[in-house]
């Protein structure tokens, strides 16, 4: 028995597990489902069989998410978590390679490397916008282009001009909007118009459904119809399908949440003024070297490294979490007498 | 954009979806949670963070599974269903393809094709025992080796001798006990021994949570910590670990159930002794060409082709379901004149 070479070059994951007050490191929304929604969804489960088997397709959850854009379901597809249809997204298409735009989410080239496909990169510009043409260029045979917006972890929005260059290729773009519901726009509708165009959308943000795992992409029949043929049959579980209907139920709420978060950010943002990005997403981009100073005040947050080394992501929590940050972050800049 | 000829040549999945009376083709459990073990579930989910992701690596799952063999987390690996972990199987090992030994589960080819890894087949003998010499001389490079035991579709288990003949040639042995508790025995204690096998496990059918998705595999720890670098981060929900938690607590209930269907399903095989095989599953395979006559009754069961056309594959359900089913095949035995 020999495990194989490539499986060995995975580095084994580490995150930060032990106990810290205070986690603004995996962009995860600071509210829990009230308890009246996690009743609701119990409500559904009590009347559901656990001993059979989902829907093979998960048309239940697919018609929930059609019926919330007023699309088919045809046109969507949902997954166990974003993650796990990122997976399939780097396996439908021809093509030799896979086109990523640095600094990014890493899990693009993961599912490319796994899959044995070359990772081409079109880093971001200066400013972290996408190079359209730039891209363009290198998308001759590309599989899948990938493009986040809002980018994680810079946390601007992608220039639409610049996205629909890419999609004139008329090669596959998967537009990772995982943190959509922060900006307030996305590009959904364009995938009437471009049947290259995979949009992809998380329930673990906004929703605050990290714990349940659930993404979805919208797309082309086409692209569904490919990705049903080769996903696991019954992947998705009874209790993920109704946590999913439930909390598209109360889009208020989500909507409530989200107002609180961007407001938080933009003081946040407005206190660090001077060492932050602009973000429409839940977490800031900082240029600040203070991961282990946080770390040992108790609040965790990302530290990047490569081009963003020295720099921090730092998910936006709930208001005293964010409080203790900006006390925290203030006395840093005391102590590197940069303040 | 174009689809690979790949994914194009899988089928779309098609099963019976439309409502029928009886359903008895997906070796399911008959048996629903008691809303009390729901409830437990309930319980635990009411104090856990919907909002967090979960344990990066599934620990809290593992733990539970490990503590109920009495084994380290290190030897165990939870996944979404037994199936994605075959999709991960087929990819840990040097190799240059996939052993099978038909007629079996179809998951196991699924998953090598979708790898581009040839498959080669070591047929079961007439009475659907593997052989072991034939296999071991076909191991030479494989990747790893499928054996079902109890075997699906045909429900017998595997001699014991000839599993471990597959063991002494050191390559990874997947031992797929998915029915292993209707068998009341398992050779999961081999993996000490073995540091080449695996055996996989479900909680799909003698613990009633085919709805939720969850299944596991014990084996060494170089297998699981393999598995881990490649398996997608955070991907068992904190809903399938609480009701894999809940259901280990009462393991006497599974036996409970599990000794009515291994009780019925000896009945039903009285009945029709002369068409249908000894099993240790939780379902019968018989030599009945009855797939329409039953569906007109509104009974579904398994149509099965190739090797075993003509024959059907008929999961044990309740009292009242099984009854109806005697009766529809004496009534179909009668009718094709051979009652």
């Amino acid at each position: 028995m020999r495990i194989r070479e490539l499986v060995r070059s995975f580095e084994p994951y580490r995150v930060v597990e032990e106990d810290y007050p205070i986690r603004l490191d995996k962009n995860e929304s600071p509210y829990d489902l009230p308890g009246w929604v996690k009743e609701e969804i119990f409500e559904e489960l009590r009347e559901l069989s656990f001993n059979r088997y989902p829907h093979i397709t998960s048309m239940p959850a697919r018609e929930a998410v059609a019926s919330f854009y007023g699309l088919s379901p045809e046109n969507v597809a949902v997954g166990n978590g974003g993650d796990e249809l990122i997976g399939y997204l780097v396996r439908l298409f021809e093509g030799d390679y896979v086109v990523t735009t640095p600094p990014t989410f890493g899990m693009y080239s993961f599912y490319a490397k796994l899959e044995k496909v070359p990772v081409v990169e079109v880093p971001l510009r200066e400013d972290f916008t996408i190079d359209g043409d730039a891209i363009a260029e290198k998308a001759g045979n590309a599989r899948v282009v990938f493009i986040a917006s809002p980018n994680n972890p810079t946390g601007n929005s992608q220039p639409e001009e610049e996205i629909v260059r890419v999609l004139d290729t008329g090669k596959p773009v998967v537009l990772d909007e995982a943190y959509a519901e922060f900006a307030g726009r996305s590009l959904w509708r364009l995938i009437e118009e471009y049947p290259n165009l995979i949009v992809l959308r998380t329930f673990s943000k906004a929703f605050s459904l990290a714990g349940v795992r659930a993404g979805y992409f919208l797309a082309n029949e086409e692209v569904v119809d490919a990705l049903y043929r080769i996903k696991s049959p019954f992947s998705v579980g009874i209790m993920t399908v109704a946590a999913v209907k439930v909390v598209l139920r109360h889009y208020d709420l989500v909507e409530r949440r989200v107002a609180k978060i961007v407001e938080e950010r933009e003081r946040i943002r407005r206190a660090f003024r001077e060492f932050t990005y602009p973000s429409d997403a839940n977490f800031l981009l900082m240029r600040l070297d203070a991961y282990e100073f946080l770390l040992e005040k108790g609040i965790v947050v990302r530290k990047l490294s490569g081009r963003l080394d020295g720099h921090i992501r730092v998910t936006v929590g709930r208001k005293w979490e964010n409080r203790k940050l900006v006390e925290a972050l203030r006395e840093y800049l005391e102590v590197e007498g940069c303040g």
